[in-house]
């Protein structure tokens, strides 16, 4: 994710990096070269003018301008719902910290609320491997008693089976008697709510739009795009080749932007920042424990991940 | 489903497999060859020159993108629903296994909870059969007992029943004390959801989208498209049919997605996979109860059902 | 409701039943009739010439799609939210009766949990007549006791009425000692959820889109296809009345189909199949009470109400 | 809120009350007359013509047709959500009626309950009250005991003490063991929804549409309608006055519907029929509780408010 | 946040204050200067003419739309959800103020709760000094005992800290049997919610509209603003200054505006009022409690922050 401080509206016209432009570069200096062709030969291919003009275009442009918007009101609908679901984490996990220091009645148990803890931030963490498909072994290990650590390490759906684990832990509170059944039933109302979490990422992340809209959605794009300048170069003349990449350059760049934020777990440049929201819930969890947390450095400009 | 690598933006543009391209090729051939007469014959039937322009089809462009909007919307929403629904049971059986893992008292309980376990699988499978319309014999008959798997065939509405035996199962526990009442609710709050996600399967497959719609926009997509080529042979002479083709393609194609993604449990090739989910779903659980769950085969690229 | 097979795209062009052609043909004729005439007198009134272009009329198309988009998205909305209560309905009640009959503690209970399904079934058929305006007599007396009815039949909401003489046979069941606190406490969860749909299709249909946003767009409508032949006479020559009357056609059936789903607890064509939902409710209740159902009829295309 | 009985299609296009026609008038009156004048020196402004053609403002009803669909939702979108915050409060009002009907143990509780009855009651029409600014003294004063009343008269946020005031009837049921701590938690939660409710409304009425917004979607639109004679006389001439007053009713009618629902808690002719919701809310209680309700008269088409 | 009462319509032509004009003058003054230079040279720059027509503007115009459609849905929607977010607030204290008054059973807790009541004010200005970045600790030293203020001054989140010394205080009275586990558990529910609360605008403040959207847009903008008057001067003339003004306004404006309410915190003069909602909430708490409460000033025209 990217953050910048608020600029200058005559400065950001120029701003290079966040911009997707960059990558899209290589296919808009080749519609530009086109271009310049069309231009030189006045519309022409061979001998045979092309007899193309802004009319269809025109018409082209609902329903391009119909699947652009709702290719990116998915795709950021998406990007939004799974920032919703990181943000119920945070509260979920809050919850639960919350619930193991203030609802056991005797105060023997308070040595075990940090483990209970970790077993929360654990989560927080296989969750993330999961989704980014990266190895939770050094996250889970310094977190994790050994017996814990390899019983998880053996398992595909850690941050499930860490759910489990927990439940576990509450059942032998349960039967020690330090809760009774009705905390219980608080602590497995928020187990509940961190299998929704869970379970909301991973429909995230296994169910993309369907295929065939994107397949679609991208010939439209790159055809329209490829169809301009024979359309508009009887009008615009020399001016044809920086119309038309200045007009793709949007169209494209919309396109490309919603394929990126369309699977927000990654890595790109504008996916969300899932480690910078590990660290946060584990800074507010050992705080809510009572340990010290770690100064976190001032979020300058720049990429976080 | 379609599940596919992220491919090369110019590469896709030329994707056979997963588009809805192949499908309605004989109606754009049909169009192609409309259009060349069109063209053949200067846009004249018999000696009658049809004074079509493009100025009716602009007008009507605004009507077509709203009505193609409107319909894409509502599809995709169905899709959606569907697709949350699933993820619902996914999260919803997950919380059922680790309460009939966790919460009963007696360890006594620990042989009779693979039950029910078995009951939760049974009514995954159960609600795929039931939405498709298939047999569900096979699969209920291997993970249920005799007595259920005789009792379960004889119904009509099978995961409902179902989920009733999974009360009775409850009731049994809470009569021999292994939860108490409060325990046994958490576990018939669950149970509601599940008698949600059921209801909610059946209302998207029992109501279409209301029929006058579907023939209003077919009859608006078509006419359209056969009115194009007379609009547009003025302006465009003989790159008319190609062009034609071309925006009668996005037109149709895009209602044929909305078609087919409708109706989101079927088998066509932009549908939702439930065989996979319900693999799926079997595999967590039987891992949340200790099973040895079977390798899955790495999801290559390809159509899953 | 309009039950249809798929159908082949060509056979779709020419559907006659459940179009809403036939009801706007004559003001379709109408509209016919005066383009001839504007067409026979080349746009003239008298001998003036309207001066009329397709410029305003384009001008014109974003404010009237803008309009028709909104109303349709309105009555649609509503139209989904109607199937979403109804949808509600059937879990709710699925999951009362799955609750009356593993929850109780004694089996002694068990002829009595009829009684309570059967007030949950007049419950939903009480809810229908109250949204159609339709006598609930027949449909009552025949699944209530005597005292019941009478009690019953005697006031004006009926549906709330009967929620709480379920209320009433939960508290006798607490005082029988049969559920415990906690028990009852999950009934009530439920009953509530039943007041909210009950008093959710109360909601859809008491209050309508605001009376001036329908003024507002019918006038729209009407005066644009009004002004369409003047427009496009000039242009389109003896084409005009076709070209017009298709328009028109689109845009007054957008607005005829909005209007009726707008409230859909009607029996027009569009509208919800309360009555068959009614039964499907009766059938899945009476399946969990263990009783024989009746044969459902293979749902043949056509119309169901 | 105006209430009709569906038109005649033919009729609907005349109809002069619950449009909002009359209210914009004069400002169409000054339109028609501009216009007049712009026909009569066929653009010109002394001895300068006015070069302007409807290319701009075609550019410019894209934003138009934006803002105004951006605007229109909004306010559409709070006039929906208090319908449906009201409509809870019926179903909450409701399911605690039943409540106090059916949970309490003793049947000596009966007549406190028409007390508890009476406080909900009082409680939606000091909503109403605060929500229209008027002066809820007569419609508390004869629904109240004298302590209350007194109490209540004083206070600032009434009916969140009157919700207070049910919690402390329900903690002295609770103190008396006319029901138990779980019986509390079920009214307790209902409590809790009433609070939403208040609050919801509180929102919508404290919180208009940013201010920026109005300011220049209202300087859009009327400088658009003052733009359009200029652009139209050369090709409309003398029928300019006509069609610019016809597009510029649409666009300022449907600002002006805009504004009127978007605090539709008023007593302008498409708000809310507050009162008429709060009659229905008594009737239904004292239907619940019993009591003899009065005939409501048909509702007949007009404004009900 | 601005207030003001409804303004005539001609009156609201010319607000000043309010309107973000003044903000943007600077650029639109460069553009008018622009555009008279352009008029000057007729459209040339040296001797050559640009030839730029209306066409490629109003192909463009359809990609605007759609971005500054998205854009500013996109931040209303972070606006409202914000708004509603703090709404839920004012709903969450009030019950759980009320919970505090009429949960425990002895009245000797009567003088701790206004403790209590005193942690949700706190937790209310907490929040507020937290998403504006500002000091609490004028807001929270008055309203908590030196221990409490001392301990919470030491930590990074403040209002989550805050709920769990309410999780204390609830435990505390459990300990002493003042509330049951039926009770506690009421208010714990209610910690989650406020848990929610907080971490929902937190997710909000933290996480902007992906930086890719805002360049994308913004140069999409300005730049058609800056070809708008080498697209128009044929047509326009002298008029041209004036209409690129005008049109450029309202785009730019929209941006802005999106821009601002996108996040809802700051002090911006679109911005929450929430200085105003912490005095409110704490006025309504206060009134709950008994206690006096200041009077409010009338809340005359301008802007509250």
């Amino acid at each position: 994710m990217i953050i910048r401080k608020k600029e200058n509206w005559f400065k950001m016209l120029f701003v290079w990096h966040g911009s997707v432009l960059p990558r899209l570069l290589p296919r808009l200096i080749l519609l530009f070269v086109l271009s310049i062709g069309v231009v030189f030969f006045h519309g022409k291919i061979l001998s045979f003018k092309v007899p193309l003009n802004p009319t269809p275009l025109t018409l082209f442009g609902f329903v391009l301008a119909l699947f652009l918007g709702f290719r990116n009101n998915v795709s950021y609908d998406r990007f939004w719902e799974a920032r919703k679901l990181w943000g119920s984490l945070l509260n979920c996990t809050r919850s639960l910290a919350r619930q193991v220091i203030t609802l056991p009645r005797t105060s023997s148990e308070k040595s075990e609320s940090t483990g209970f803890i970790n077993l929360l931030i654990s989560c927080t963490y296989a969750l993330k491997h999961q989704l980014r498909g990266t190895n939770a072994e050094n996250d889970l290990k310094k977190r994790l008693s050994d017996t814990q650590f390899s019983f998880i390490h053996a398992t595909r759906y850690k941050p499930t089976i860490i759910i489990k684990l927990m439940g576990d832990w509450i059942a032998h509170a349960r039967s020690k008697e330090s809760i009774d059944s009705i905390q219980q039933m608080r602590f497995d109302e928020n187990l509940d709510k961190l299998a929704e979490i869970v379970g909301g990422c991973e429909r995230i992340i296994s169910t993309p739009i369907p295929y065939s809209y994107r397949v679609l959605l991208h010939r439209t794009v790159y055809l329209y795009c490829f169809l301009l300048p024979f359309g508009l170069v009887d009008s615009l003349q020399w001016l044809t080749p920086f119309i038309v990449v200045f007009i793709a350059y949007t169209f494209v760049a919309f396109e490309a932007i919603a394929d990126e934020i369309e699977q927000p777990f990654g890595t790109e440049s504008n996916d969300l920042a899932l480690n910078e929201m590990c660290q946060m819930i584990e800074a507010t969890l050992m705080e809510l424990d009572g340990k010290e947390i770690p100064e976190i450095k001032a979020r300058k400009s720049g990429t976080i991940d």
